[in-house]
Formats: C-alpha cells, sequence, structure tokens
C-alpha cells in the first residue's frame, strides 16, 4: 500500500511573500533535489547529515531559478518517515511554479491532498486520529479549537480509545478462547471482571459521545442571531463586539476583514453571528416567504439576541414595552435561549433604567455605541457553553466520523453487556465484541480501507 | 546604524496552508528561541550548530502552542548576516498569531518592512542594489523579470558599476595628489589613459541607461490596448491568448484568475492587457467625455491592436473596407505602432480572405475562436521588444532610482572628459568626479542616507 514514488507539493500559502516552501518527499527526494541543487560550499546533498540546511541555489540546466535553502530529512526522522526535503525559496508565485515544474520533470509527481499526512499514518508516524487532528490544527481559528486539535494530535484521544481497545481485546480472547473449548463448558474470561469492564467503557463512551455537543461548538463556533427592528443598534453592537476582540489581529499583515465580519472569539471561543435583517416586517407579514427565511435562519442559531432601543421605551413619557410584550418576543422563538437586550442606555435617565430593569425581568441594559456593559453580555454569551470539560483538560470528541463510531461501538458494548446479563452464548457475544473493537479501530487507524482514507485525506489541504 | 534588538515577523504568505515560517533575527534571536522552545530530544537551541534543524514544541508557559521544526543559524552565516532562527509551524493563522505575540512578550519586536533586508545590506551581506533586486525577485512573474532581478541579486549589475567606481576612483586619487602638489605644476595622472578610461565609462553608462526602457517594460510588462467595435472578438481574443499561456498556473492552488485577467506572459515577456469599451461610439460622440477615458487609457498603451470583423466586410457581397479606412483608423493613433487585425477569418472563404489580404496592407487574418494564426499575432506582439540585450544576459536596468542616478553620474563623466579637453584646472576636475563618484555610490549603497534607506525598503513586505 506504501507508495515510494516522490511526491512534491507548495506547503505554504499561495500567493507571494518573502519565503514559499517546496516540500519533496519519497525515497529519491534528496537524490531529485541534489539533482538541481547547486551549493555554494560545493557540498554533496546526498551524503548530508538529516537536519541540516544548506545554501545553494536551484538550477534548470544553465539557468539559475534562485537562491534557497535546503533542509534535509533522512527517512524515518521526518514528518511523512520517508526521506525528505523542503526548498525555502524567494516567495514569488513565478518562482514557484517554476522550481516546482522542474522537480517534476526530474520525477516527482504532484501530491494529492493530505498526501504527505496519509504516508505519516501509513508509515506509522501518527495513528488515524492524530492525522485527523493535523487538519483540525491547521484550520483552528481560536484558542478552544486549537486547544482541542492539540490535545488529539498529541495522542489524548486515540491514548484513551486505545486502552480501552486493548482491555476488551484480552477479554475478546478469552472469549473465543472459551469457544475453542466449547464442549467442555469452562470459562476463561471472569464474568464479573467482564462486566466491571464494560460498565468502565459504556462509561467512557458515553462521556466521549457526551463530548461532541461542546466539541461540535467549538470547532464550527456558536451561531448566535442578532434579532430586532431597523435602528435599534444591531451593527453598533456587532462592532462593538468585534473591534475589542479582533484588534489584536491586525498586528498580521493580510488578515483580511471580510472573514471575521461576522465571526468572534469571545474568551476563547467562537462565535458566528447571523444576519437577520428581515425580522422588522414581523407583525405585518409574518406569513410571507421572506419572513420564513429570516426564522429558518433563526432556527440554525443556538441562541437568539434581542435587541431593543431602549430609549424608546419610554417616547409617550410612559414606558411602552411591559413584561406581556416581552412574553410574545420570546413565544416567538420557543426553543431558544433568548437574551433580551436593551440598547442606547446612555440615552436613560437613571430614573428611566430603573425603571425598565424592574419592568422586564433579566433585561440587560447596553450601550453598544458608548460600550457599556457590553462585557457583560459576552460573559452571557459565554455561560451558554459548557466549558467546564475544557478546563479540565478532557478529552472532547470534535469528529463527525469518530462521534459515529463512538455511537456504534456504545450500541455493541450495551449489546454484549445485555447479553453478559442474559447468559448469551459465547459465540453471538464474541460477535459483538468484534464489532465493538472494529469502531474502536476506525478511529485510530488499526482497521481502514481505501475509501475512508480517501475521505479523510481529500479534506487536507495540498502540501500537508 | 546597527540596530541589536531581536524583531519577529512572518515570512510566508498570510492566511492558512500546512506549514508557515516566523523568522527572527537579532543577537539574542537564538536565546528567545530556546525560551520558549521544549526540544523533543531536550536540546539546548543555544548550544546547538548552525543550519540544523530541531523538532519541539512552542510553550507559552504551561500551554503548548504548536509542534514545530527550528532552523538555527549562527551570525554571520545567516541572511541577516546575524544570529537568526526560523520557526516552521502549522499553518494556522491563529497560530501564527499566538507564536508570534508570545515572542513579541519574551522581547522581540515586530519587523519593520523589508528589514531583515535591511539587516542583510547593513552587515555588508548584499549592497543596496542587491536588495533591491530581492524585492524585484519576490514580485517578478515571468521570466524575463526573473532572470534580470536574479542577475541583478547575484551582483552583475553592482559587479560593473563597482568596476567603473574603482577604475575612477583610482584617477581621482591621482588628480588629488596633483592638487597636493599644486605649485610644481606635475600630472601624476595619465590624461591620455584618463581620458580612454572616461570614453570607457561613457560607453558602459550610456548603454545601462538605454537598457532601462526594456528593462522597464519587461519589469512593468507592456501595455497594450486591443480596440474595435463590439462583438468583433475582443474577449475571444484575449481568451485565446490567456488560455493557452496560463493552463499551466493552474497546477498551483489558489493563483486566482482576477489577477491575471489583463495580463498575460509571451515568450517570456509580460503584456498587459487595456480594456477600451467605449471605442464603439467614436464615430458618433467624439467629443465626449467617455471617449476622451478611452483615448486616454489608449496613450498608456505601447502597442495597439485594432481587430475588425473580418466577415462583416463582405455582408453586402463586396469588400466594405478599404485602405482608406484603414487610414482612417490609423490616423486616430498616430503616435502608436499599430497591428490591425481581422478576426473570424474562420467564415471567409479563401476568395474574400484573398481579396481582403490584397485590399489591407499588412492585416493580419486570424480566428480567435478557432486558434487560427493567433501564434502569428503573438510573435508580432513579442517583435515590439528588444529582447537583444536579454538573451546576450547583458546587464539591464529596471529600477527608476539606478536610471537617474545612472543619468546623473553621465552628466557628471561628460562634464570631466569636456574639461579635460579644455584644460580645466584638476581641482575643478576633482569635482566633477567626486560627483559622478558619489552617483555610483548611491547605486551600490556605498553611499546611503536614512531616508534614502527608508524609501528603498519601505517598499518591501514585512518578513524580508
Amino acid at each position: 500500500m506504501i507508495s515510494q514514488d516522490s511526491i512534491v507539493a507548495l506547503a505554504t500559502p499561495s500567493g507571494a511573500g518573502a519565503i514559499a516552501v517546496i516540500r519533496i518527499s519519497g525515497d529519491d527526494a534528496i537524490a531529485i533535489g541534489h539533482s538541481v541543487f547547486r551549493s555554494v560550499k560545493n557540498k554533496d546533498l546526498r551524503i548530508q547529515k538529516t537536519h541540516t540546511l544548506h545554501l545553494g541555489h536551484i538550477v534548470d540546466d544553465t539557468k539559475t531559478l534562485d537562491e534557497v535553502l535546503v533542509s534535509i530529512f533522512k527517512g524515518p526522522n521526518s514528518y511523512t518517515g520517508e526521506n525528505t526535503i523542503e526548498i525555502s525559496c524567494h516567495g514569488s508565485t513565478y518562482i514557484q511554479q517554476q522550481i516546482i515544474q522542474l522537480l517534476l520533470r526530474k520525477g516527482c509527481r504532484m501530491a494529492n491532498a493530505g498526501e504527505f499526512t496519509l504516508r505519516a499514518f501509513l508509515n506509522g508516524k501518527l495513528d488515524l486520529s492524530q492525522a485527523e487532528a493535523v487538519a483540525d490544527l491547521i484550520s483552528s481559528d481560536n484558542e478552544a479549537s486549537h486547544q482541542i486539535a492539540m490535545q488529539q494530535m498529541r495522542g489524548g484521544f486515540s491514548n484513551e480509545i486505545a486502552k480501552l481497545r486493548e482491555e476488551l481485546l484480552n477479554f475478546a480472547s478469552l472469549i473465543e478462547l472459551e469457544l475453542d473449548f466449547a464442549e467442555e463448558d469452562v470459562e476463561f474470561a471472569d464474568r464479573t471482571q467482564f462486566h466491571d469492564l464494560l460498565n468502565r467503557i459504556e462509561f467512557v463512551l458515553k462521556r466521549l459521545i457526551d463530548s461532541f455537543a461542546v466539541g461540535n461548538v467549538i470547532k464550527n463556533g456558536i451561531p448566535v442571531a442578532i434579532v430586532g427592528e431597523p435602528n435599534v443598534g444591531k451593527s453598533t453592537l456587532l462592532n462593538a463586539l468585534l473591534n475589542e476582540e479582533r484588534a489584536i489581529v491586525s498586528e498580521i499583515a493580510g488578515t483580511t476583514r471580510d472573514t471575521i465580519e461576522d465571526e468572534l472569539v469571545i474568551g476563547g471561543i467562537g462565535f458566528r453571528f447571523i444576519d437577520t435583517a428581515g425580522i422588522r416586517e414581523t407583525e405585518d407579514v409574518v406569513e410571507s416567504i421572506g419572513i420564513r427565511k429570516t426564522f429558518e435562519k433563526i432556527e440554525q442559531a443556538q441562541v437568539v439576541i434581542y435587541l431593543l432601543d431602549s430609549s424608546l421605551q419610554f417616547a409617550d413619557g410612559s414606558l411602552q414595552m411591559n413584561q406581556i410584550e416581552i412574553e410574545k418576543i420570546k413565544n416567538q422563538f420557543p426553543l431558544k435561549p433568548l437574551i433580551i437586550v436593551g440598547n442606547k442606555s446612555d440615552l436613560l435617565s437613571e430614573n428611566e433604567a430603573d425603571t425598565l430593569k424592574s419592568e422586564i425581568h433579566n433585561l440587560n441594559l447596553i450601550s453598544a455605541k458608548e460600550n457599556i456593559s457590553v462585557d457583560e453580555l459576552k460573559n452571557q454569551l459565554l455561560s451558554f457553553v459548557n466549558t467546564g470539560a475544557l478546563r479540565n483538560n478532557e478529552t472532547i470528541v470534535t469528529n463527525t466520523r469518530h462521534y459515529d463510531s463512538l455511537l456504534k461501538a456504545l450500541d455493541e458494548i450495551q449489546k454484549v453487556k445485555y447479553g453478559l446479563e442474559t447468559n448469551l452464548s459465547s459465540d453471538l457475544m464474541a460477535l459483538d465484541i468484534k464489532e465493538a473493537l472494529y469502531q474502536f479501530g476506525m478511529i485510530t487507524g488499526q482497521v481502514t480501507n481505501d475509501e475512508l482514507l480517501g475521505n479523510i485525506f481529500a479534506n487536507f489541504c495540498i502540501g500537508k
């Protein structure tokens, strides 16, 4: 299954920059590198030590393409486990292309998406869940998702699964042994111990399965809808939230605004804000398609912020809004946690503010414009995320594939447990145990097939 | 003048990719790297050899930020000439930011644009024209501009200037010596040899100055306007040119279409195509502002392609277009090389094609749609570029600053020559020589000032 041909790809983001890195991996990687490299010190790349750097030029026949630094990694001491070189060249797109095309002519082929990591997996440098964590790590954009990916890449999740699998495997082999001696009706596997183990596995699996809810939220961000009539200050609120949290990002050139427009990180957790412009017409044309679309969007939200203009509530001198109105609003979003926020508190007298607060329960009075009480609102958003597991450094499942295998494994374990309690014959129990072991193996990659690997690594970027 | 503080920047393009490289340079670069690095083999970065690579983790107190490879370069054996480390981390924007922020807390400061290269210049690793070539190399997007930047970076241009400067300096010191013995009326400098030298310098300077025209065109691309009435096939022609030449680019993911939409490389030379949609109304509202704008755009073009629909010329059975009409068109672009192209030749009978060609001199009959004779058109475009110097690997000046200094140096050299021919006194001649030497020094950086350096390096990207 292991391909030995040499693959090449650009490992850094495409586009112009100070430098770019081109990576080659395969049996002939160093020899191919040598064939296009002229060391400034006349060094022969093929006889250099692993983990060394060499200055020189990439030459195409008589034409010099660039001055570069070449890193050498000798298998198995490399990311892929194969011979690997990395060419650090000037970050011109033209130069990158020229060098890659030269390497293709010299016997490399373009790497497929994730093929470097696939080879690392096939060569036993990583298990499958660790390999998957590499992609998560690259796409992590906040502290929580980064921390989970890091823990998974360092083997936290795999270790937990592998330990359970090993214990189960022990019992499975004892049960299998019983089958060989079926006629003699012996029990090698201690049923009480086995029952304890199954309980333990069931407990861990349930915890892991439960962690997926928070894991999923952390990986994809928590969808929050800000709704309210026009001019209550929805955009101002979003800006107030955005400006503070994202200011630090601007230190890095090129982090464009448009990608974070509706996303922000609060306390290390990503929140995705959903545009709900259409809500203003609710009372007029409730049944119209436009409004239905808005409510479909709100459906996707995990939290709804309902924004009022608190300064308008005293337009006629007396309070317009009351708890009954609020209940009407709440009824529009029966299944969602709702945060009622009164904006423009800076326009209220102290007296008016007090009246509002006493009339409407759990009202958050803020001024997005003057940045008053915006932090309190953030804390309230955070309170919807159960970050307990995160704080305790517990294993959190973020991958749908893992979640699916865990559910199946739990199902099998419960079958085994039921079988044990009802004195099911060993041969039938062995089948269920096998299926559970299979699901564990699917997570760590002890059981794989080409289609599974293809699906996993197709989601990687090329060059990784 | 040399700052010794440690600077940090992202050296690879921003955005997500398989890996990203963060570069630190300065006296404390390795020590700072050591303070945030935990080697998997418990190695102390500070005592490792130069040009070695080390696997480990970047840690912020107890939190692991990423698994990374660290490259060590000890001054003066580094790009900047200072101690340098490069951290090759996973290409997540979040991780890049976290590591850079950690390094800032540990005593680095953010590098200014081009500051790594500025330090390389200040530490004598590059002269100024070589440093400028680094920026040109990164922005080079075709073979010709790449080749010129490469030649300049490897010192071709500097060497030529430095040699002239040295010879001139020799004579200057002899002339200065004469000043010391002014009373005795001796001549240390052989006037015939000096005259020969001045002629030689003048010749070289003129050649370099002349090369700027082609150099400028190569660096910035040759502006070409495609004009013609609607539906003659302007876009089809552009696509026919683009598709062939740019297909190879698509091998690299992320090379977005929009940046090359109007630019293409023919025979290694960049051509920039200028949109001239407005030309259709010429005969109706000649004086309108819109048309004037189109003609302003055509003004920027170095070559104009006038595209006709050749199939329409026989709409009434007999030829519509004739040489007189063509002359009218030519008169619209009196100062530009004009290529008259009859498109849609696939719709003509052989007879009609012959008639057209004999009626209209120098007509290029093509079919952009069927890709007939498009190559011939390309060759004609190329013929407008004098690529002789490029082929002969001569030094070509592309930098306006160098061009300016060369013009001034030529002026001074001609003054010196005139002085020599008219027996000008040595002291006055010495002043002109000094000025010429100053201009040479400006090019290579032997003479600089903060403002000049500031202007040059401000155009670099951060991280280089």
